[in-house]
């Protein structure tokens, strides 16, 4: 299998992103390894006999997605037996001829702890941890968005990934059985109506997801799923609560159309 | 302020990747939007009214970074009054050539629920969630690491992204100052000692970390804080479990480098 290295000074977190849009595009599999922290000479020259061994291993010269914006790691890197994607290299220097700037090119740029948004996104981790799952019903005001829905519909990974990437303080809370007759919003929820957002799901899903966690109970049973559906998904729209089926997104979908649609600030970038 | 706009027809984290690492290298500040979901020729529409109301307002091109592989919605975007970084196209062909192989570009190909990855990530978000903070100490053999360390010392934001980002079951545990007259590993813990990983702190960052929870508290206090962290490390070394500083570091650096010195397998790149 052809090998695809991602390597950096730092998380080689872009890098990965960077080579993984790439390689997407093509239908085959690829062996992927990661080398992060490649902050010395030293290490560049272990990375370059990591890569030669794959390209003898392989018998193909290895795919090598890097980032790296120092000049003796880079050359020592770029002079390995693979084939060397340098996503900088083709935007730098238009960019800085667009912003009349030279880039001043630090190691650790992204994904450290210097980001401004670092401590926001800690913050918000604590706060929607502290408020998954309707635990903490009276520290709404300190949210930026409330995520309802029923048990297993998204709200908790949900939750997570916008505090964690973006910042937000998400905090989300269930509809459970109880609410279920003649559904209406609870009324600690009702002050704080604007940071609503409802997460819906199809029924079969929901029976499906239920069904892994407790096979043969009523809350996975499929009466019990499209009532509860059914009863959200009117509620959404009696009380006009923004809404989405997660059916068919994943967290970094779900979170992104949320983010489209309430205009919500981010943290970070 | 100059404005740069993120634009894609998925979620646009790539592309928020690709130019905040362009970016990044440039000392000026900018005026973020991310246009997300851009999958039809009308939403390209809008989006470059968009674009060419920010450069009528701040009288400079905007910046705009896409990854656009369908070629009516990439015309549209391409004919805004920015200037257009679109970093697939330098290394498509270049990679076409090297695979002997044409790219097939579909919409949606990263961050979306097809992705292999994503139900391990998803249990591995349900998991970690249920094995934080010592809250379940019978559950470890499905743990692909456990961490370690005192309170306040990073634990709980690294399992989630371990869990979310990478699709690992991390759970976590704390030792609190119960544990702490002669500090020994927990005897729940013993069986699965190859899986610990260790976290630590400085101990001024841990008191200021503490004192804005728990101010004038014995668990903020300079003499605990100190101690629990001389404890802790003095059993990292004595048990030899690996461990690191966490203090300089973001939930990002700490994954990689748990990642680095573990090997452990991440399912999604």
């Amino acid at each position: 299998m052809r090998a695809a290295f991602y390597i950096s000074d730092g998380t080689a977190i872009t890098s990965e992103v960077f080579g993984h849009a790439l390689l997407s595009l093509f239908p085959m599999e690829f062996d992927h390894d990661t080398i992060s922290f490649v902050e010395t000479v030293e290490k560049a020259e272990a990375a370059k006999i990591k890569i030669n061994k794959a390209a003898k291993r392989t018998g193909m010269p290895p795919l090598v997605f890097h980032t790296f914006v120092n000049n003796d790691i880079r050359k020592i890197i770029d002079s390995c037996d693979g084939v060397i994607y340098n996503f900088l290299e083709h935007f730098v220097a238009p960019l800085e001829k667009e912003l009349q700037l030279d880039a001043k090119p630090t190691a650790h740029r992204t994904h450290s702890i210097h980001e401004n948004s670092y401590d926001y996104r800690i913050d918000a981790v604590n706060y929607s941890l502290a408020n998954d799952d309707g635990s903490n019903v009276t520290n709404y005001e300190h949210a930026d968005v409330i995520l309802v829905g029923v048990s297993r519909s998204g709200k908790t990974p949900t939750s997570l990934y916008l505090a964690l990437q973006y910042g937000i303080k998400a905090a989300n809370y269930p509809f459970t059985d109880d609410d279920m007759d003649d559904l209406t919003l609870p009324d600690f929820l009702k002050p704080h109506k604007k940071k609503l957002f409802g997460l819906t799901i199809d029924a079969q899903r929901l029976i499906d997801i239920r069904g892994e966690r407790l096979a043969n109970s009523k809350y996975s049973s499929a009466r019990q799923c499209r009532m509860e559906v059914r009863e959200v998904e009117k509620l959404y729209k009696k009380e006009k609560i923004p809404f989405l089926n997660s059916t068919k997104f994943s967290v970094e979908e779900i979170s992104a159309k949320i983010l489209n649609e309430t205009g919500l600030q981010r943290y970070k970038y």
